[in-house]
């Protein structure tokens, strides 16, 4: 059975969301969940959640760092804490996954410092998969890595074309740089750089692309740095909610088109699963030694059940035993990376 | 009365879409508009489309910058572009602003190459006037300068800031500099630093914002590098489409969901109205000596004429002495950029 270790003091509503979502998993596919935590609170909560305590085993870990504080300090300081001892249980063989909901940059340090990285991966990033007018999109790196050099684009790349290809099932995945043109001599310095590498490159690289496509569904894996890709994503996020509450105030301030809204609000239902953040749990950090989920700060249960599921759906598919040969079949990452690294210096 | 001179062969549509936009600026406030472009083409469709002839003095340009030639090619061999000659009307006293739909970066360069830099400003940068759940945000820049050092971050600000005052009448705005954490600490290295000097500067800073910030409302000048503003500009405007076309393919699922449609449709135009890009008009380029306003390429005709209806607003307003004294004034720029352009290097 896949053992998945999950950080249950981790997101803005733990534990008790994280235990929900992870009794809500164990209903789907028969999985061994290993909560990390302060042991007598999750057993109080296990219990005050009638969550069923012969579900889990608890794995305690005494402290837990803040949605707020350092990654690097919390690295450094609470080696007992719950996203740290999350993924030591992966490290150690003792569990095939970790998920945690927890401050993202410090699960981030952690996975990598932990775990370490694949073979010939130099920087670990996050697959965010946006729900686009065609179906999924994984948006690379979406936000480990804030400043990039070329070559790492070119890495990111080659990782999100294996998730696309060995997770979403999508053959010969279609990968696009983010830029500001669609014409390879417009970008910033890095960029640009990095368009000459992915037209050397066997991906089936389709060029750049703009913020206008990525949710046009004609793209499957889009190639940005970190602070670019956390900015986009974050801003769809805020922008949906946004055009969700203008609406919905238009449509409160008339009797009528209340009526209507209440005639359509099923249509309104199905399009909000559709583009739901929580179906799609959480975004792998991909390039670790190990496999690895980051959900979302704001998770509610159905999040954490998806992102569980997630995590066990890449230990059943070999996602990094994928990732590893495609990586060193690819040679472009071999070559083209050195190469690359010499040229930056 | 106002002078604007307009690019009426830039634009998807030109020269119908820019004509029609036009007319319609002038039955809206007095002005005297100057179309830029190929004389005979222009006389026929102004005949055409029945526009009025006696509205408009038309200044002959032969040539046309296509919407994807390079801008520093047509700079530098079409001498004789309709881009060229509407600023060169400001340029040389003939016209007191410059609107175009055309080919965004040939603009762009042609309006600083043409009339200069304002006193003190190092990088003009495009301030693009986003809809947020409370009012208008200017998010600057949104494309001029894809590379940028921190102190030409802070002078984006500043112009901004004095946008926001000046023109949208946001007393004492409030200024954030767009990054993927709360904390001052949480950016790129360029954020990273530009965080210091805004916290050193007059401006209301209020520390960073994320994306998912934007539409909220809460800040009102969000400042970037043109790379990133550029992208969110652009995938705000895909998501808002894409979110559209999704839900109304829910709707049409169901006969019931479209009945309820029809009843919030005024719901929905008025929402529609509240987020349209053209009510905006176009995105003016601060920094340059003189007036000159950016309209996007897939402008209507409303967007056209609220472009120039912007253009006019900003020279009755006196835009650039504003910014000029402000500048001057704040001491910022001067201090801070002079002594970070000494430790950049």
């Amino acid at each position: 059975m896949i053992r998945v270790a999950v950080d249950a003091m981790g997101g803005d509503h733990a534990p008790a969301v994280v235990i929900e979502g992870a009794a809500q998993a164990v209903k789907e596919r028969p999985l061994s969940i290993i909560l990390v935590g302060q042991k007598n609170l999750l057993t109080q909560e296990i219990e005050r959640l009638g969550a069923g305590s012969g579900h889990f085993i608890i794995q305690n870990a005494t402290e837990v760092v803040g949605m707020d504080e350092s990654p690097s300090e919390a690295l450094k300081k609470k080696k007992d804490s719950s996203i740290r001892v999350t993924f030591e249980m992966v490290g150690q063989g003792r569990a095939d996954a970790a998920v945690s909901a927890g401050n993202s940059g410090a699960t981030l340090a952690t996975a990598s410092f932990v775990l370490g990285r694949l073979e010939g991966v130099e920087r670990p990033a996050i697959a965010g998969v946006l729900p686009t007018l065609k179906g999924p999109t994984v948006m690379i790196d979406a936000g480990a890595n804030v400043d990039c050099k070329p070559h790492h684009l070119l890495q990111f790349g080659i990782m999100g074309a294996v998730f696309s290809q060995g997770i979403l099932g999508v053959s010969n995945p279609r990968v696009g740089l983010m830029s500001i043109g669609e014409e390879g001599a417009k970008g910033n310095l890095v960029v640009k750089k990095a368009h000459e590498l992915f037209s050397a490159s066997s991906l089936n690289f389709i060029g750049n692309v703009e913020g206008r496509d990525v949710f046009r569904g004609d793209v499957d894996v889009i190639v940005c740095d970190g602070f670019v890709g956390n900015v986009s994503l974050k801003l769809s996020e805020g922008l949906a909610e946004a055009i969700s509450l203008m609406l919905r105030a238009e449509i409160e301030k008339s009797l009528l088109a209340r009526a209507g809204y209440l005639l359509c609000s099923s249509a309104f239902r199905r399009f909000k699963k559709k583009v739901d953040y929580a179906e799609y749990g959480g975004a792998p950090l991909l390039g670790i030694n190990g496999i690895g989920i980051i959900a979302h700060g704001r998770s509610c249960p159905k999040a954490i059940k998806n992102a569980i599921l997630m995590a066990a759906e890449f230990v059943s598919q070999k996602l990094n035993e994928h990732l590893l040969s495609n990586v060193r079949n690819s040679g472009d990452l071999q070559a083209l990376g050195r190469r690359q690294v010499v040229s930056d210096r």
